[in-house]
């Protein structure tokens, strides 16, 4: 019950905070830059970080704590990888027109691409996370993979997602470290203008906000309950009737309880 | 057997991407920059990434590991705390040695302290990395402390000891952004001059070792063995002889099997 209250105050958090981020970012490119436009000029710039924090960060994030939200424990566990999934593609689709709008303006200005940490992090993790992608769906959506791969490979899907979500925000604050020293001349960055400390706080949103998901993320007691405890949830997609099946199953007091008896399991196992 | 075979791979490459990362920082200060000195000019900040690279990304790297290699586990455990502690309190001493060489710089030249995201995350690190430092004095090495207590707070010492060492990293990632615009000039960082691909490396070398370290840290199965696996280590303090006694229970074919059983049963809880 202690654990269920505690999601409950850190997920609205989480989000709370990831909203208020996109809000700094849509602040910092309408009120102190340039707006947004396609043009190869700076409006066309702005799009990367702004799609970056709407896509990469909020919307992975989202998807990373997917499975963790206790009203989708009544949904079949198929369809939430397709959120999963979904989300997590959707979140690739606007990082690639992000990268392609900061290699637009490069162009069009005869700025090198690629020269910087957070060009090569970035690219890394750009590459890194179709990968993921490919891979999730290979092993967790097709039927045909073997449950022993599934498993084995589960604990590297795992970490390989929280890596490259961590990576992404650390590339995010060395790229608004990169804009404020460029972009700011009079006053510069290290004048401390209004607009350096409203991007200054949205970095330190971002990482707040990845903070919490990877706490929400690696809480054992705030896993998805394996599906004999969602009895009559069925897992296979070809059976969408499981869902209604599974609704009056996993009520909220039988949540609270899985919720409870793994955080004494997971405190007992942590204390060693 | 094929997990601790793992480890014997994984280990010894993060700590050759740590000790090449140290190389890296030191060619950079050598050989493309002033040199070390304390002047208060351009060799004194760069004692600045030199120690935060030896103490608060190596040094802790290895403390945060230091309870997962199998030849420690004949020690006791009262021990390996201490040298857990030790290496923590090592590195916060070559960070606030780090912090004063640049803050001297920044005050010998007349620039601000505190402007930029690298320095506003990075000062949270320096101020949460002692707190976490004195609440695992409090609660692991008082011998007071509650067994309950110990155990209801590891998650959160777990949690926010991985938090704070990535939020390093994530800082030195931003802090050579900065350094390497602010002091090339002709030719800039985005011409690409051998020191601007040096230290991008140094970056790359820099995330790659937390990226090992955070995989070592997360594995249930590398984890040390419980009290009672360990037969004949005493967990007591006042019991020094226990690390000689338990020597001879813990054979590397112990370990193998521990590690062996470990993995699986990690798998089986990981394969939901």
């Amino acid at each position: 019950m202690e654990s269920y209250k505690q999601f409950l105050v850190v997920l609205p958090l989480a989000l709370a905070l990831g909203f208020v981020a996109v809000a700094f970012a849509l602040a910092w490119v309408l009120h102190f830059r340039e707006g947004l436009g396609w043009d190869g000029g700076a409006a066309e710039f702005n799009w990367h970080p702004l799609l970056m924090v709407i896509g990469f960060i909020f919307l992975q994030g989202v998807a990373i704590v997917v499975y963790r939200l206790p009203w989708t424990w009544r949904c079949s566990k198929q369809m939430m990888k397709l959120i999963h999934a979904g989300l997590n593609i959707l979140a690739f689709i606007l990082a690639v027109i992000s990268v392609v709008a900061v290699f637009d303006f490069h162009n069009a200005k005869n700025i090198p691409n690629m020269y910087s940490l957070h060009s090569w992090i970035g690219l890394a993790t750009v590459i890194l996370y179709p990968a993921q992608i490919v891979m999730g769906i290979a092993v967790y959506l097709i039927p045909a993979t073997p449950v022993y791969v599934r498993a084995a490979l589960m604990p590297v899907h795992i970490y390989s997602g929280l890596f490259i979500f961590t990576s992404v925000i650390a590339t995010a604050l060395m790229g608004i470290t990169e804009k404020l020293i460029f972009s700011l001349k009079s006053p510069a960055y290290k004048e401390s203008p209004p607009e350096a400390v409203l991007v200054n706080l949205l970095g330190l949103l971002i990482a707040a906000f990845g903070g919490l998901i990877l706490w929400i993320a690696t809480r054992p007691s705030w896993k998805r309950p394996r599906e004999e405890i969602t009895q009559g949830v069925s897992n296979n997609s070809s059976s969408p009737e499981g869902v209604k099946v599974g609704t009056a199953m996993t009520s909220r007091t039988e949540h609270e309880s899985s919720l409870e008896t793994r955080r004494r399991n997971g405190k007992a196992e942590e204390s060693g």
